[in-house]
C-alpha cells in the first residue's frame, strides 16, 4: 500500500484524516498544496512528511517558483521531525528536484524493508506487541518503520499479535495503524493509551516498538505519550525499540532542545466531530515528548540494531 | 452541589453521563434502579457508588424485597470499589436501612471535608496540581476526595492551578473534573492522558492528587491510567498523593488479588456518539489499574496522611 504517488505531475497523497472509514486521495499541484496537507496531517509520519516535502520542492521547481523560499515555508510547516528538514536540504542540494524526490521515495520503501529485516531478529514466537501512534506504511512511502518490523515478523510466519494504542488526541493507532493490521490479517486489538502500562503490569506485553520524529543525544522524540508507555516498560522490564530511518537522526544537538510542537485546542476538545467538553475549556495539547536513552532497549535502523545515543 | 438526594422517597442522582452539557437527575424508584445507574455509570466514584448502594438497600427494604437478594444483587453492580460492599454490609447490619443511608450521605460529606483539611497541608502557593479521572464532588456525595483537597486549599486563598487528564474512555476528567474546577472558578486545563508524563517532564507539574477504589496490601486500585501517571510521577520526583476516606480500604488482601473490572468494547469504539474505528476491531477494556506502594508518597485519609499498605 502506497501512501504516496506521483502522478501527471502531482503528489496523490492519501488522505489520513478520512481513514478508516474512507479511503480517497488529496492532490498537490502546488507545493503550498503540500504545506497544507503536512500541518492538517493529510500526510504524517516523519517519514512520509520527509518525502512529501521534497516532491513539494519538485512541484516549486516545476512551477518557476522561487526554491529558497518555497524550502523555507516548507520547512515552517512543522517543528519535530528533522525528516521534513533534511528531505528539503537533499532536494535543494540536488541538480532535479524531481528526480531527487523520485530517488528518495524508493529509497524509502527500501529503508522500511531493511529495517524490518534487522527488527523481526528482536520478535520472538508468540510475542505481543504493544506500538504507539502509526509508524506504519502510511507513516512512510510503504511498508512502515515500527509496523515494518510487525509485518516483516508476520511475512517470516512468525505468529505475533499486536496491540494499538488509541494515540489521542488524533487517534493514529485507532484509525490508522489498526487498519493496517486488519488490511494484512495479523491480530490486533485496541486499547485506550492510559491502559498499557496495566497490560505491562499483567504480563501480556512481551514488547514494545515505536517509531521516532527525531533521534538526538539523550533521547528520542516521538508522539506524545512515547514517554509514558517507555516509563511502564522499564517498570515492568518489557523491552522497548524504536524503529527509524538514518534520516531521523540528528546526531549533534540534544533531544532536549528539539522544538516540540504544540497543537490546536480543538484537537484535545473534539474527537472527529464529538466535542467532549465545554468549549471554553483551555488546553494543553504538545504533539510529541522525549523518551530518555535509558529507557530505549535498541534504536532499530536500516543498519542494523544500535544503542540509543 | 450535591451528586445525590433523598427525596419522596427517592434517590435522586445527578446523571453523570449527560455531564458537563447537561445538568439532569435519574430518579431511583426500586433498587434495580440503582443498579442500572450505577451499572451504567450515571453515578460513580467509589464513595458515591457506596452510598448509592445504601439507599439502594433503603429502597429495598420500603418496598417490602428480600433485602439479603437484593444486596447480593447490588454488591454485583461492579467489582472493584470496596466502597459498595463495605456500605451494603454496613446498611444490612443496622436496624433501619433508611436512617443508616441518611447518616453515611452526612458522614461522607463531614469525611471529605476532613481530607480537605488535611490535604491542604501537602499544597504549596503557586502548585500545579494534575488529578487523573474525577474524585470530586461528583465521586461522592459532595466536595470530592482528591478535588476535595483542591477545595480546601483554594478556599484557604492559595493560589493554585489544576490540569486533569482526559481519562479516557468515558472522560470523567474532560467531562466532570474540568466542569467541577469550573463551577468554582479554579484554573483549570485539559490534557490528554498520554501528555502527563510530558508535562512532568518539562517541570510543569508539582503534585499529583488522584482518588482510589481500592486501597489494599501493595498499592491501590484505581481508574485505568493511574498507574502510568504514578510512573512519571516516580521518574520525575512529583509527590504522588491518593486522597481516600477508610472506608476504601480493604487491608486483609493484596491489592493484587482485586477484581479489575473489563468493559465493554463500545466504550473505547466510541466517543460520545462518535465512532473512532471500524466496528469490527477487537479492544480490551480495563475499568482500572493498580498502582504500586512505593510509587505513592502518602494516602490522604480523614485520620491524617498516612504511608500506603
Amino acid at each position: 500500500m502506497k501512501t504516496m504517488f506521483w502522478e501527471d505531475n502531482q503528489l496523490k497523497l492519501i488522505n489520513q484524516t478520512k481513514l478508516p472509514d474512507e479511503v480517497s486521495y488529496f492532490n498537490c499541484l502546488t507545493y503550498q498544496d503540500v504545506i497544507l496537507a503536512i500541518k492538517t496531517m493529510i500526510v504524517r509520519g516523519a517519514p512520509a512528511i520527509g518525502v512529501a516535502a521534497a516532491f513539494g520542492i519538485a512541484l516549486a521547481d516545476l512551477a518557476g517558483e522561487n526554491l529558497e523560499l518555497a524550502a523555507q515555508e516548507i520547512k515552517n510547516a512543522r517543528p519535530t521531525a528533522i525528516n521534513l528538514f533534511w528531505a528539503v536540504d537533499r532536494v535543494m542540494a540536488s541538480n532535479s528536484p524531481l528526480d531527487e524526490a523520485k530517488e528518495m521515495y524508493r529509497e524509502d520503501i527500501e529503508t522500511n524493508m531493511a529495517i524490518g529485516k534487522y527488527g523481526l531478529t528482536v520478535i520472538d514466537e508468540n510475542d505481543t506487541i504493544l506500538t504507539h501512534c502509526n509508524a506504519g506504511a502510511l507513516a512512510c512511502v510503504d511498508y512502515g518503520t515500527a509496523l515494518g518490523v510487525i509485518r516483516a515478523a508476520h511475512e517470516k510466519g512468525k505468529n505475533i499479535n499486536v496491540i494499538c494504542d488509541e494515540t489521542r488526541p488524533l487517534g493514529q493507532g485507532a484509525r490508522l495503524s489498526i487498519w493496517e493490521m486488519q488490511e494484512e490479517n495479523i491480530p490486533v486489538k485496541l486499547i485506550v493509551d492510559s491502559a498499557a502500562g496495566y497490560l505491562m503490569q499483567q504480563g501480556q506485553i512481551d514488547k514494545v516498538i515505536i517509531g521516532a520524529d527525531r533521534i538526538a543525544k539523550g533521547g528520542v522524540a516521538n508522539k506524545i505519550g512515547s514517554l509514558m508507555v517507555a516509563l511502564a516498560a522499564k517498570r515492568f522490564n518489557v523491552p522497548f525499540y524504536v524503529a527509524a530511518p538514518k534520516s531521523t537522526f540528528d546526531t549533534k544537538i540534544s533531544i532536549y532542545d528539539v522544538e516540540i510542537e504544540e497543537r490546536n485546542s480543538e484537537e484535545v476538545l473534539y474527537y472527529g466531530q464529538c466535542r467532549i467538553t465545554s468549549e471554553k475549556t483551555k488546553v494543553i495539547n504538545p504533539a510529541f515528548d522525549i523518551v530518555p536513552s535509558d529507557l530505549i532497549t535498541g534504536i532499530i535502523t536500516e543498519n542494523g540494531i544500535i544503542k540509543p545515543l
